[in-house]
């Protein structure tokens, strides 16, 4: 059984969608949440599930090296094969990509390459979505590379934007459709059914 | 009843597309085909249904600005309410798009944001989405401004990219939805369905 540590910066309800799908299908092994602060949802969530959890802050570890240097030890020492990104809002350094190559998925709230890279996170990517007058919008699973969401494409899953959205609006349909894909690709990913040649992502 | 122009550089199945609902639903007047060039399939199905025709190529005007100023006293003449880009390959000048300000729509064969601009055009389009890895693409219907691609999108249409699909076959389904979309657009526009404040576009 393959061991995920999931990074979560916030109320971590991309994060209940994995913990939910997995314990009626136990695909993967929880391993440990990883947070970027404390008293954050996520945390909380993990703990009424019985998973570990460590924060990892900028305010503990002003060098950013050294806090991943240390992440990557810990998530070693628990033996994680994956890491899944579901709403982790810092960047991480390319050494720290590189140790875990092709090992890494984030999801992100727009179809990329639509509405993403730096600057677009949270509301506002789906603010601007709506200031575009984009019809169709979604969101995104992909193994992460040293470009903010530029890495190889998992899965996508689309939305439309009707008259009436407004940013919050948009963002609540996109998390539905977050909370189905997430869970679909760490499924996939953990039973070994991901092929992915170069930028070419192929799910069996 | 509007009287529109359709303007293309090609086969003109999205032409055929306006033809076939407008001879059903009879929204528009369709005034005359204009194209780049002579002898392309186009013209034949405008000719098939009655449609008067007009060859602006760059051969007979080797000054561009000059094509368009006649072009545009020909659209004048014949009272064109609105042009329909249905592969249209050529870059129009920015003095004949302010000419014809929010009268003119273009069908695009993504979901701008992206794969659209300079060198997006026919199967390139497909090519890079392939390329890229995106696992949703579709096509755009927008307002032309003077940024290729760039003006407001009024309505946009998704399609899935499955693992066997090349350019070819992404063509062939996003064309589906193209024939789809074109004609809604062009029904709504002439029945004065469609609200434009800036960026934000309404149909009603």
């Amino acid at each position: 059984m393959k061991r995920i540590a999931v990074f979560a910066s916030g109320g971590g309800t991309d994060f209940q969608s994995v913990i939910d799908a997995n314990e009626s299908e136990k695909f993967c092994e929880i391993a440990c949440l990883i947070t970027s602060k404390d008293g954050i949802g996520a945390i909380e969530r993990a703990h009424k599930h019985g998973i570990s959890t460590a924060v990892f802050s900028k305010k503990e570890y002003p060098d950013i090296e050294q806090l991943y240097a240390e992440l990557k030890c810990f998530l070693n020492i628990r033996r994680i094969d994956y890491i899944v990104l579901a709403g982790w809002l810092k960047i991480i350094p390319e050494s720290f990509i590189k140790s875990f190559e092709d090992r890494i998925i984030n999801i992100h709230p727009s179809l990329i390459p639509a509405f993403c890279g730096a600057g677009y996170y949270g509301l506002k990517v789906h603010q601007a979505v709506i200031d575009y007058g984009a019809k169709v919008s979604g969101c995104t699973v992909h193994f992460v590379n040293e470009v903010p969401d530029g890495g190889a494409i998992i899965a996508q899953s689309a939305v439309e934007v009707e008259n009436s959205d407004t940013a919050e609006t948009l963002q609540q349909k996109v998390l539905k459709k977050e909370h189905e894909l997430l869970p679909y690709c760490v499924k996939k990913l953990c039973l070994g059914l991901i092929e992915k040649r170069g930028r070419a992502v192929k799910i069996n």
